[in-house]
C-alpha cells in the first residue's frame, strides 16, 4: 500500500435525488482498489472543504452506510457554490490546494457538479503542469438542468423529470375531477431557469390526445401572452380544464422574467417571486377561470423516493467509471453516459475531456419543442421516455424514507494555516 | 333479482388520492350482491350528475377497471362543490332528487366526502319520510383536512400526511447540503385552512433533534412574529439552516391571514397568494438569510404514488362497509374506522349516526401542539406515526404511474326535464 495516494471527492452545486448515489459509486469502488487509493476523503461543503482544510474521512463510514448513499438525496458531505477563478486571477487558492493535497497525499481529485464544476476540474488537472503538483483530476456529471454537452443526459435530470411528469399527471387527474364547479386551470411551475429540459419532461405524461399537460412554457421561447391565453382556452372548452408547466425561466418580449412581472409588494419589495402565481393570475383576469399553482421548488430535485432508476444507476455507474479512469492513469477527463440505443433503450459508459466540458451550455434543440413553442415533439419524447424508466425506491421506516446520515468525521489538519474563502 | 334496487354514489368536494378506492369498494362490494343492488349508477361531477339527471353506467366498466380504482387519485367520476340547502330552503332540489331516483329504480344513496357533504347525505336520508321516497343514505367519510368527527381519521389524510413529511425531510436534506454558502431557509407551505392537521403531519420526520421541520406553523396558533423569528434564527445557529412547514391557514394576531398580508402587485391587485413567500421573505427582511419556498397544492392531495398504505386500505374498507351497511337496512349512517390499539397500530369499522357528523368540525386538540405553538407533542406523533404507515406503489408504464380512466358511459336518459342548478 505505499504507493496509494488519497482520492479527493467533493460534491458541488445544487444537489440532486442522485449525486449520493455517484459519491456511493466512487467509494465503493475505491475501496476495492487499496494499492491504489489509501483512503476517500471528501470535501465538507465541497471544494471549501479543501480549501480549509476541512476533510471528511469516509473510512469512518461502514459499507452500509455508504450503500445507503445510493438512495439517499442531496449532498452527504455539503456543497458548496464555489467557483475558482482562473491560475491567473487567485493563483493562491491553487497554491492552497496543493498545500493541502500533499499535507495529506491526495494524488486523486474527483469533483461532482455541473458545468461550473467541472471547469473547476478541469484547473485543478492543469496544476500538475502548471504547478508541478502531480494529480489526477477526473469530473464527474451531475446537474439536474441536463445541460452538460458530451453526455447523452446528466445524473439528477432523470429524477426531477419523473418527477414533474407524475406530479404534473396526478394534479391534473385532480383539477379533472373539480374542473365542473370549481378550478380550471392548474400551473405548475417547475426549475430551469435557461435551459426548458425539466418541463420539457413534463410532456412525457402527456400520452395521448387531451392528456396533461396541455401547455408547457418553456425558457427558450420568448412568451407569447396572446397565443396562450387562447391556447388555454382551448383546453378548458375541449377538455373542460387546462393543466399546464412554466418553467421559472419564461421571458417576456422584452427580456424581462415573467417571474418578475408582478411588481411591488406593500413594502415595496419586488414580488416575492414564482412564475406560477404570475400566470395564474393572468388568465383569471384574461379568461376569468378559477386556479391553483403549485411551485416544487427543492421538492423536484430532492424526491429520492420517485427517482427514476435509469438516473439511479447512471449515476452510480459514473461515479464507479470516474475511480476506474483515475486509477488507469487518466487525468482531465469525465466518463459520461452514451446512448446506444432509443428502443430497447441502451446505454454504456464512455468519456471525454474535461476542456470540451467545461463552460459549454446544452441548450434544448428548436426540434424538441412543437412548433406553436407549447409542447414537445416525438424526437423530444424519443430521447426524454427511457431517461425517467424504472422506479427505484429507497426503504422505508415508520413510514418514511430512510436515508443515511454520514458521522462525517474530520480528518486530522495538518497545517496551522487559516485560508480565507 | 326483482327486488334489487340500483345505487347512486357520487363524490363530493375536494378530492383525494384515494377517493377512489372508496369507489372502488363500494362498486366491487355491490357487484357481490346483485340480488340486493342491480347496478352502481355514478353520478358526473358529484351530486349535480344526480339533480341532472347525468348519471353514469358503471356497469359499462370492467373489473379490472374498477380495481385500477385503488390505485387511481382524485375522482374518477367528478366531484362537485355544490351543497344542497336544507328542505325549507330549497324543496325543489329534493323533489328533482327524488324524480331522477324514481325514474332510475334507485334505493340506495353513497355520499363520499366531508362535512358538508355528510350534511347532504343526511339531507337526503331524511326525504323517505319527509317527501315519501324510501332510500337508504349512507355517508362514506373522506377529506385530506381530517376534520370529521367520531372516526378516528379520514381517508385521503393519511396519504396527505405522509407527503408532506416525506417532502419536508427530502428537501431538509438538500437544504442542509446547501447552506454553508447558500440557502438556509425553506419554507414549505401545505393545505388546512381551518385546522393544521397536515402541518401537524410533517412533524412526523422530526424523528431526533435537529431534525426538520425545525418549526410548523398551524392556523390553530396565532402567529408571534418575534418567537417565530427568534427560532428561525436558534435553528440556523445550531443546525445550520431551517426547514419549516406553514399552514395556508396561519393568521395574524388581528386575525387576517398571513397569505393576504403581502399587499398588492403592480395591477393592483391583492397578492397573488401563497403564505410561503410571505414568510420566506419575512425572515430575508428581518435575518438576511437567503430562502428557498415550496408551495405543493394539489400535488399533496393528488400524490398517490407515495400514499400511505393505511389510508389506502381504510378507504377501501370503509367504501366496502358503507354498501354491506346499505344492504343490511341501516339508513342515515356512515361507516367510521375506530382505532382499537395505538402500538401495535390496529383498527377496525365501525359506524355512526350521520346527525352527529354533519357539521361538525374536529379541530386539533391544543396538546397535540408543543406548548411554544411551533411543533407537535409525542400524544400527537402517537396519534398520527400509524396514519402514514406503508407504501401502496400504483403500478407503472413508461416511467409513470399507470391511472385508469373510466369510459364513464352515460345512462340513458329517462326524464324529458332539465334542471338548473
Amino acid at each position: 500500500m505505499s504507493e496509494a495516494k488519497n482520492a479527493f471527492y467533493a460534491q458541488s452545486g445544487g444537489v440532486t435525488a442522485v449525486i449520493n448515489a455517484s459519491a456511493c459509486g466512487v467509494i465503493e469502488t475505491a475501496r476495492k482498489h487499496p494499492s491504489k487509493i489509501a483512503n476517500v476523503y471528501a470535501g465538507r461543503n465541497g471544494i471549501i472543504g479543501a480549501l480549509t482544510e476541512d476533510l471528511i474521512d469516509t473510512s469512518q463510514e461502514s459499507d452500509s452506510a455508504i450503500a445507503a448513499l445510493r438512495h439517499t438525496p442531496s449532498g452527504a458531505f455539503g456543497s458548496c457554490r464555489h467557483k475558482l477563478k482562473s491560475l491567473e486571477e487567485n493563483r493562491a487558492e491553487y497554491e492552497r490546494l496543493i498545500e493541502v493535497f500533499k499535507a495529506h497525499n491526495i494524488g486523486y481529485f474527483f469533483y461532482n457538479g455541473g458545468g461550473d464544476s467541472q471547469d473547476t476540474a478541469h484547473k485543478v488537472s492543469q496544476i500538475g503542469e502548471s504547478l508541478g503538483y502531480p494529480i489526477t483530476a477526473v469530473g464527474i456529471p451531475k446537474t439536474v438542468d441536463n445541460d452538460l454537452p458530451i453526455t447523452d443526459n446528466c445524473p439528477g435530470f432523470g429524477s426531477v423529470a419523473k418527477y414533474v411528469a407524475v406530479s404534473i399527471r396526478e394534479a391534473a387527474f385532480d383539477v379533472a375531477s373539480m374542473a365542473k364547479t370549481s378550478t380550471k386551470v392548474f400551473v405548475m411551475e417547475v426549475m430551469g431557469r435557461h435551459a426548458g429540459w425539466i418541463a420539457a419532461a413534463s410532456g412525457l405524461a402527456c400520452e395521448k390526445e387531451g392528456d396533461a399537460p396541455h401547455i408547457i412554457l418553456f425558457p427558450e421561447i420568448e412568451f407569447d401572452k396572446p397565443a396562450f391565453l387562447q391556447k388555454v382556452k382551448h383546453s378548458v372548452d375541449n377538455y373542460g380544464y387546462c393543466a399546464l408547466v412554466v418553467s421559472e425561466g419564461v421571458r417576456n418580449p422584452d427580456g424581462q422574467f415573467l417571474a418578475e412581472a408582478g411588481g411591488k409588494d406593500a413594502f415595496g419589495h419586488a414580488q416575492l417571486g414564482g412564475v406560477a402565481p404570475v400566470i395564474a393570475q393572468m388568465i383569471k383576469d384574461e379568461l376569468g377561470y378559477k386556479y391553483h399553482w403549485a411551485v416544487a421548488d427543492y421538492l423536484q430535485r430532492a424526491a429520492r423516493h420517485i427517482a427514476s432508476k435509469t438516473d439511479v444507476e447512471q449515476a452510480y455507474a459514473l461515479g464507479q467509471a470516474a475511480v476506474q479512469l483515475a486509477i488507469d492513469g487518466q487525468n482531465a477527463v469525465m466518463p459520461t453516459v452514451v446512448r446506444t440505443s432509443d428502443n430497447p433503450y441502451q446505454w454504456e459508459i464512455g468519456s471525454c475531456n474535461l476542456a470540451d466540458v467545461a463552460n459549454v451550455e446544452k441548450m434544448m434543440p428548436r426540434d424538441y419543442i412543437t412548433e406553436d413553442g407549447f409542447g414537445i415533439t416525438e424526437k423530444c419524447r424519443t430521447y426524454l421516455q427511457p431517461l425517467i424508466a424504472g422506479e427505484d425506491y429507497p426503504p422505508f421506516k415508520n413510514g418514511l424514507p430512510d436515508y443515511v446520515e454520514l458521522k462525517n468525521a474530520p480528518v486530522a489538519k495538518k497545517l496551522n494555516t487559516e485560508f480565507a474563502i
